[in-house]
């Protein structure tokens, strides 16, 4: 088997996906939490490592990839920078394939979850795409004549951190009113807290909103409407053929894509004398990252 | 020769380019002005083929390229929307060719422009870039694999119907808030206007600027910043090795273009640990439309 280990914001997620055959089959998986936000590089490696053998059970790897949030450089080696992670011009795949002793290729989260669509799932046979996750944080891919584009110095499709608000929110990122603030699960729970003046995280909301909660709804569409507006940007810039999107919010299906959409129709210029792309849901949902970097261990970057 | 005629908000420019040889001899150029901006469809068509005839002054034309604000379909027939421009879904590429009797190409005014830049520009021998041109209102245009990239329906590159800021400034399109209600010509006379309580129009302001007036310069430095911090945002995204700005406002060189390299740099998270691409002038300054449309119609789409 192939072994694919996504690391996120608030846990590290490993996969076992099938060595051949058509399609993508999932062995199993295997969650750990993260050790926390303050925690040594070391431990986050660890924690990566103990999930990538345990999904493994003793059967044979024959590689492992990584799917890392934040800048990952051209070259596949080190993570540049991660808005939360404490990664910094980190050799990541070197020091997992020296923990681990197996192959180890690595790449952006957002990246792998975009080559697993490409193989098995919604961008199949598609020839440009955008794909917009929304989890912790915002992640983003771009698909260019049916393949993954990474950019000229490998970190295309960043587009958590674009200013969508002049002197917005503050981001982890250092810079103010960057796309994720409003569009992501944090986001989410931020706009509720507000709402209502408790917290609840985004799986609750979801549930609540499910049951017909009002503000629940309300806060969700929130969500999906600024994924909507900036899904639009993207659109003006790429003109793809369509918008995929993944990420743990994208769960709440319709309640956060129905909004998105209706946003996105609305904040294109010339509505009505041009194609306004499909925005639809990601096959693999939150295990997309972790598939995708199994795939590409298995395919090379 | 081949001829190029670019039709923008205010004007419209024929330009001759000669038929071979390295790089590109422009043979003349000439400047019509808009019939006004409720004019019906027909005497705008009517101005372009004047200038065309004009430039041509009797010598043999293989083929003129028409370079057209707005949204052009993929098969470079009609031009679908132009916020500047009555055209709505127009068949602006046979109308021209039934008005001149001669072969016509139609593209994207900066996707004319980007041609440009790729031929004999500042984009020559560049894998992938942007290209952002600031004029009446923004363009924009994709270099990727070394190619213009027009988008999966030919609309790639509307930059300047980007929202930036929401519920603001109304635009021409019918949105609200477009990046360049904030960066251009006519965001450079408003903001001046704002801040003298009387109209300077753009080479006017620059005029001043460079006369050392402080108002000016702070106006001017103003839309630059507003161009970095949009050019961060599609930095974020695409990751391109250079970002080249163009249009007539970049006539106003660093006065516009220092502001907007420092926005760049400030508006890119991770700044440190990654590349911030160039950001460097057109070669072809405001002509770049006209002779990549000329050279659209030599070379073929």
């Amino acid at each position: 088997m192939y072994v694919g280990v996504d690391v996120g914001g608030t846990k590290v997620l490993a996969v076992g996906v099938e060595e051949s055959g058509p399609g993508v089959k999932i062995l199993g998986s295997v969650t750990v939490a993260m050790p926390g936000r303050d925690a040594p590089e070391a431990a986050i490696e660890e924690a990566m490592a103990d999930a990538a053998r345990r999904v493994a059970a003793g059967a044979e790897v024959r590689g492992v990839g990584i799917s890392g949030a934040g800048l990952v450089d051209a070259e596949g080696e080190r993570v540049r920078f991660a808005a939360h992670l404490p990664w910094r011009d980190t050799p990541v795949r070197s020091r997992m394939e020296d923990l681990l002793g197996l192959p180890v290729t690595l790449d952006n989260d957002a990246n792998c979850a975009a080559y697993a669509e490409l193989v098995a799932g919604a961008a199949q046979g598609v020839g440009s795409a955008l794909l917009i996750t929304v989890g912790t944080g915002i992640g983003g891919a771009l698909i260019v004549g049916g393949r993954l584009y990474r950019g000229a110095h490998g970190t295309a499709g960043e587009f958590g951190h674009m200013q969508v608000v002049p002197d917005g929110l503050e981001c982890e990122c250092g810079l103010r009113g960057c796309w994720e603030q409003y569009c992501s699960g944090r986001a989410l729970e931020r706009v509720m807290r507000v709402a209502v003046g408790r917290h609840y995280d985004g799986p609750r909301v979801a549930a609540l909103a499910r049951a017909g909660d009002e503000v629940a709804r309300r806060s969700i569409a929130s969500i999906g409407t600024w994924l909507g507006v900036g899904a639009a940007g993207l659109v003006s810039a790429f003109d793809p053929e369509l918008v995929i999107v993944g990420g743990g919010v994208s769960n709440d299906g319709d309640l956060l894509l129905a909004p998105a959409r209706a946003a996105l129709a609305e904040s294109l210029q010339g509505t009505g004398h041009r194609v306004v792309p499909d925005l639809v849901p990601a096959a693999f949902g939150p295990e997309a990252g972790a598939v995708g970097a199994a795939l590409i261990a298995r395919d090379g970057r």
